[in-house]
C-alpha cells in the first residue's frame, strides 16, 4: 500500500501571482505534483482554456454541485463563484500522489477546516505597493474594482495565520523552489517515516 | 536586528555517513551555514585535522570543561569524549547565522533539552544491512567493536522519535539536497516570517 500523498495548497491575495508560480511548477518536467483544476463562473482572460486553467461552468451548474456537496470548497470572489471539486482531490491522495490546489484565501480556509494535515502555503507579495503595481498592470480591473482588491488583499494578508508556510513572490523562479523545498521537507517530516524505519527494526543483520 | 538563526542538528547511527554528508555540504560554495566544530577525545583517523573535523583534546582538558559548564552537549562513546563548546554557539545564533552541528545520538538529545527550538534531523541507513557494510568498510573497528557499534545503531534508530526530521544517506548529495530543503523551508515556517509581513499591513498604499 503506498503512503498517502499530500495536499498542497497555494493561496495568498489576489493579484500577487499564483496563478503564475503554479504555472511555472506545472511547467518543469519533473514536477510529481497532481494539479487539482478550479471550477469558476467568471469569464475566461484571454489565453485561458477550459479544463486547463480552469472548468468554466455557469452560475446555474455551480449551484448544483453545491448543493450536491460535490465541491471540497467554493467562494463568492469579487461577483463570481470558484470552487474544487472533492472526489478527484480524495482519489488522488489515497493513490499515494500530491495534489496541487491553486486556491483563493477564502477557500483554502475551508479547506483547512475539511484537510487540517494538509500543507498551506501562503504566497506573499513583496509589498503591498508592488501588489497593486502588479493588479493595475494586468490592466483586466476598473478603479473601483483595483481598490476593492486592494481592501480585500489587505484583509487576506492578516488571513496568513492560517497558514504553515509563507513564500514571498519576489521572483517566480524562487518562488518555484521555494514550494518545492517546502514539499520535500513535508516528505521527510519523523512522523510520515518514522514506521517505514522502524520495521528496519524486525529485520535480523 | 536580524533574525535569529536556526540550530541545524545532523545525527544519526554511528557508521551511517554524518561525516561525509557534512563534508559535503559545506563543500558547496553557496553554504551559508556555520559549522560548530565538535571536541572529542578519540584518536583523530587518517587524514582529520584539528581544528577542522573536530578538536581533539586529552580527556583531561576534556573534564575541566564539562566541569565548567563550557558543553552544549557531552557524551561518552565506545570509550571517548565527545561535546560541543556552548559560547560559539550562542553568539552565532544571535548573530542570526545558521549553526550545524553534527553530532552523536546521545549528544543530540542533550541538545533538544537545551534548544528544543532546533532542527532535529535524523540521518538514517537505507537498512540495517547497508549499515553494517559501511561500518566493516571503513575498516577501522574490530570485530567486538563492529557488534557493539551494530547494537547502539539499533538502539538509536529507536531514538528517531526525538527528531523532526528523517532523511535517508542512499547517496551523499541527495541527503544534502534533502537536509538544504528542509533548511530553506524552515525558514519560511509562518510564525518565523508572518510578523515581517503584518508590519506591511502598517504602511499605507
Amino acid at each position: 500500500m503506498s503512503e498517502r500523498g499530500l495536499l498542497i495548497v497555494l493561496s495568498g491575495p489576489s493579484g500577487v501571482g499564483k496563478g503564475t508560480v503554479r504555472k511555472a511548477i506545472f511547467s518543469k518536467p519533473n514536477t510529481k505534483f497532481q494539479y487539482s483544476i478550479s471550477m469558476t463562473t467568471r469569464k475566461p482572460r484571454e489565453g485561458e482554456i477550459d479544463g486547463v486553467d480552469y472548468f468554466f461552468k455557469s452560475r446555474e451548474e455551480f449551484e448544483v454541485l453545491i448543493k450536491n456537496n460535490k465541491l471540497l470548497e467554493w467562494a463568492e470572489y469579487v461577483g463570481n463563484y470558484y470552487g474544487t471539486p472533492v472526489d478527484y482531490v480524495e482519489q488522488t491522495l489515497q493513490d499515494g500522489k500530491d495534489v496541487f490546489l491553486e486556491i483563493e484565501v477564502q477557500g483554502a480556509l475551508q479547506v483547512r477546516n475539511a484537510f487540517p494535515e494538509g500543507l498551506f502555503i501562503f504566497l506573499a507579495p513583496p509589498s503591498l505597493k508592488e501588489l497593486k503595481n502588479r493588479i493595475v498592470t494586468r490592466g483586466t480591473e476598473s478603479d473601483d474594482l483595483i481598490l476593492n482588491r486592494m481592501r480585500v488583499a489587505k484583509e487576506e494578508i492578516e488571513m496568513m495565520d492560517a497558514y504553515d508556510y509563507v513564500v514571498e513572490n519576489d521572483q517566480v523562479d524562487l518562488a518555484c523552489e521555494r514550494i518545492n523545498a517546502i514539499v520535500i521537507a513535508e516528505h521527510l517530516k519523523r512522523e510520515r517515516v518514522a514506521a517505514r524505519y522502524k520495521n528496519m527494526l524486525e529485520v535480523d543483520f
